[in-house]
């Protein structure tokens, strides 16, 4: 079926998920929306990030998008029961599929998750993973300076490694083997975090693990696009599209050729 | 005239104009409005921080203040002309304050300007002070990660410091003597800032002048509270509480007990 997936994120950092997206399902459309006139999520509360999130569903919905993935953690977080209670479609977030890749790497029981405020404080990751695969130890911690740090382009830079060492310290101690990058924007970091968490630590970036569980539900459920064409991506933002064209270039790696920007709050 | 003064900010930060405002004028009740559901504007375009700042002040108007004190360096940037064009009460912003006392404060004549992105990007400051004395010298620098940083509570840490002199290298170079902290975040950095720029160098917070600009006009309009009574705070958020109430305390160095949440969007 030749129908979009609609894909939503805050702002950029869902790029990252909808990069796997276009790897894996190379011939299907995409409508992206970045809500970049209320970026952040990660400090904000449930009850807005779900009001959010179901206006963009909205949106998206105008778009006549066959399946919705929340490229976004603190929304899949906070939001993805709600928005799967009124959307009769496939509602996919990040989390799950992060928590399974988790669950499938460690060895020795020890996860550690890191994120937003508003994500780790969910204990959304925890519960999933826990679910999975009882008596796993979880370690979770906050890095608010890393969404920051990333969007500055600093990642190379000598505090950004001071920072990480700073919020990983316990990590370490606590002998985790697998991190979850629970943030969209963190796979930007990946070599500061992997240098300062060693090289026996194994990263998880559930963006990959989201296009995977994409790729299944539409097979499942006969939705995937069998017209031999190459898909057609589509961005729209909630405010001003400059910054959003240039990081977001580098992100995806690709020219971002059509973009429009809409007033969210009408949804 | 017992009417309340309307005072707004994306956040916090503006409380650390409000307590100038409490401290100067203190029989005078204070409407506080945080747009916490939108935070930060700092990287937000014009357009939508106009839009965010009359959705505010129409709010504000269903409180019937008696003049609005736009207590944020974004929004004072990029919305007062629009505010002044749509509301019939005195409009103040922050800018034009900080800007004379910079200019009264400069030896040198050579100042520094420091802000968000949107503030610096918009030339507010630079216009303002060549407009009150030419041939003044500015150079004006962003430093995105002061937010994050003063809100971690960071302020002594060594990555603070590091920061600092990333952020400041060139202004220190060019040998300003005055500094504008043209944020409501950043006096909460001022030890930081002082100790990496020198202690010859005079750091301007315009929250104080703003509230001296306040009195001002309140006086020439025959707008003050000439009952000998406390006033009283009301605050006002666009996201939950919890947080704004911790921080906010803390900027204020008193008890916020009369919080309501609301939805900014309805206005």
């Amino acid at each position: 079926m030749r129908k979009p997936i609609g894909v939503f994120d805050s702002g950029i950092g869902g790029l990252t998920v909808a990069k796997e997206i276009m790897n894996i399902l190379p011939n299907e459309d995409i409508v992206y929306f970045g809500d970049t006139a209320r970026v952040p999520y990660g400090n904000k509360s449930k009850e807005t990030i779900k009001k959010f999130s179901l206006q963009i569903s909205r949106f998206l919905e105008t778009k006549d998008v066959k399946a919705i993935v929340i490229a976004c953690n603190t929304a899949s977080a906070f939001a993805l029961q709600a928005v799967r209670e009124n959307f009769n479609i496939p509602i996919i977030g990040v989390i799950s599929p992060g928590a399974r890749a988790a669950v499938s790497a460690t060895r020795n029981n020890k996860i550690g998750i890191i994120g937003t405020e508003g994500t780790v404080s969910s204990g959304a990751y925890s519960k999933e993973i826990t679910s999975i695969k009882e008596g796993t130890e979880i370690f979770s911690t906050p890095c608010p300076l890393f969404v920051p740090i990333a969007e500055e382009g600093w990642s190379e830079k000598k505090v950004s490694y001071m920072i990480a060492e700073e919020y990983l310290e316990n990590m370490k101690t606590l002998g985790v083997d697998t991190l979850v990058m629970g943030c969209t924007h963190y796979p930007l970091l990946n070599k500061v975090v992997q240098d300062v968490m060693g090289d026996k630590v194994k990263l998880i970036n559930p963006a990959k693990e989201t296009a995977l569980e994409l790729l299944d539900r539409l097979t499942e459920m006969d939705l995937k696009n069998d017209e031999d064409v190459k898909g057609e991506y589509k961005y729209y933002v909630s405010d001003n599209s400059s910054k959003f064209i240039e990081v977001g270039e580098r992100f995806l790696n690709r020219e971002i050729d059509n973009i429009l920007e809409i007033d969210i709050e009408k949804y």
